[in-house]
């Protein structure tokens, strides 16, 4: 029997179910630990493994195939345990409903002033009237077009934005936006800008694509929202924008440095919501659902010798 | 000439500019205050006032239609300063935007345990795998299907709930929802419900509507959102029901009294959200703009002579 080994963390009941159910029917003899750390005895003879970290390939000689539940995978690709003929598969496509709803809120938080009124209410003070701002006829921005930025572009859009500009390595067209564009027109697109929310996975390829330049071609008025890396933006230049009030406000869910270091000066900047990474973690079960389906439609294509609909393209890394 | 006072706060030198420019093309001559105080002069001979507070009636005797900046006018109904002859219209339509997006917010917070993340922030500590909810799924029952109801239906459906039932007196049929059902379903719909919003108007119609009774009907996973009046909830019953965790939680943007007084337990509730009833203040520039809009469409009716679209009904008080 072909062995199949899940070691990831936020599995139901309902989920081990339908993986073994499915496995079994496709001829694999399935096994499940909550981590690569007690799965290591299986991982040797296991030829697919769905897992949250590459350590579990370090001892996995006879593994075919990788699907990564996370779907940010550059950490996967810069392993030496990742072999070259191994196929690395991600969970793109498991997240755009529970980060667009991080999005959704964050966005929200900003244009309500929401850190304030809760700082008010902390005080027990009654003070009602800060000037807010709304969704309906803003200009947004959406840098990433994947699922994450698809799934917010759908919502955004029941909120009557102006408009929803999306861009991309390839400017794919996505009837979710009013039109994407190709990373060449950023500079262009910025100065129009009063949401910009970003999801672009890490690596070589977008490297603080926000660079300290980018940053100071957006207005005053400007929100910065990253869900994506916290390698995609100069943290530093963003903070300082913010001190200095060149930008309105900002949301990170991801950093340069995680866990976020205890003298950092992000704890403190003004405007700046952070949230610890949390905005597409497995806690939510709807999340898992679809990490286990999309890896079953793969298991699927996979026992037939087919081509796998999520395997990661090593050069662009997603 | 006839003379139009307007005495309101928030407006903008483009919300007077329109104002005056139509009202003086109809036949009028607009005069402008930031609130009654400033504008008795001028409100003793104005036939026609747009208003935030209704004292702004006391002594004007030649008034013959009064019409408010705010969505809910139980106050000025119960006003001995508004005559039975004065025409009474309010601003329902202007607020759906604004008060659509704070019920999104808070919905998003309460489900994703923001203000605990929060906390966890404010201590600069690291903790990500809280357990979340999501919309997605999600059962919702909106008690109050008004402006506020619609536009918060149109921007829930793009989240995915599992359904999105009304609730209203009348049971009138919206495509936003789901379904509709008039006040009598109340009991039979509320132990299948996720998240509750209200968006009820005050007055004895809706008095404590959510008393113990019905709040004891909904799930333990039940979230309670309220944007309308705090007189249609029993409140000492629901922050019982949230110390005994027989709800997962609640935003109250509306309360008994208000200010919430030093005292009240309110405060120190657990899994409450408090904001200082600022879903629907007129700090946001476009709700201006649509009560001015709404405001100048009924202009042109009350100068034709016909029925005007937003007269307040002084049986149900709105």
């Amino acid at each position: 029997m072909r062995k199949l080994t899940v070691c990831c963390y936020g599995l139901e009941e309902r989920h081990r179910d339908k993986l073994r159910a499915r496995a079994e029917e496709l001829g694999y003899t399935p096994c499940f630990h909550p981590s690569y750390h007690e799965a290591q005895a299986d991982l040797r003879d296991s030829e697919v493994i769905l897992g949250c970290e590459v350590q579990a390939l370090e001892h996995a000689e006879k593994c075919r195939w990788f699907c990564s539940s996370s779907a940010g995978v550059e950490g996967h690709l810069a392993s030496p345990f990742l072999k070259e003929d191994v196929i690395l598969t991600n969970s793109s496509g498991a997240y755009g409903t529970t980060i667009s709803e991080h999005i959704l809120m964050v966005t929200l938080m900003l244009l309500r002033r929401q850190m304030e009124y809760t700082q008010i209410v902390a005080e027990h003070r009654w003070e009602r009237a800060l000037k807010v701002r709304s969704i309906h006829g803003s200009r947004i921005l959406l840098l990433g077009t994947g699922d994450i930025g698809h799934e917010t572009a759908v919502r955004l859009r029941a909120f009557h934005p102006d408009s929803i500009i999306g861009v991309s390595r390839t400017g794919r067209a996505d009837t979710a936006f009013d039109r994407v564009y190709t990373t060449e027109s950023l500079d262009t697109l910025l100065p129009d800008t009063d949401i910009l929310v970003m999801s672009l996975p890490g690596g070589e390829g977008t490297r603080q694509i926000m660079d300290a330049r980018r940053i100071a071609l957006l207005p005053k008025q400007a929100m910065v929202i990253n869900v994506g890396r916290g390698s995609t933006i100069d943290q530093e230049a963003l903070l300082l924008a913010l001190k200095e009030e060149r930008l309105a406000g900002a949301a990170l869910d991801v950093f340069e440095t995680e866990p976020v270091p205890a003298e950092d000066p992000a704890w403190d900047t003004p405007n700046l919501l952070i949230t610890p990474h949390c905005s597409g973690n497995v806690s939510l079960g709807y999340t898992v659902d679809r990490i286990v389906d999309l890896f079953l439609e793969d298991l699927e294509r996979y026992t037939r010798g087919e081509k796998l609909a999520h395997a990661v393209d090593r050069t662009h890394g997603y």
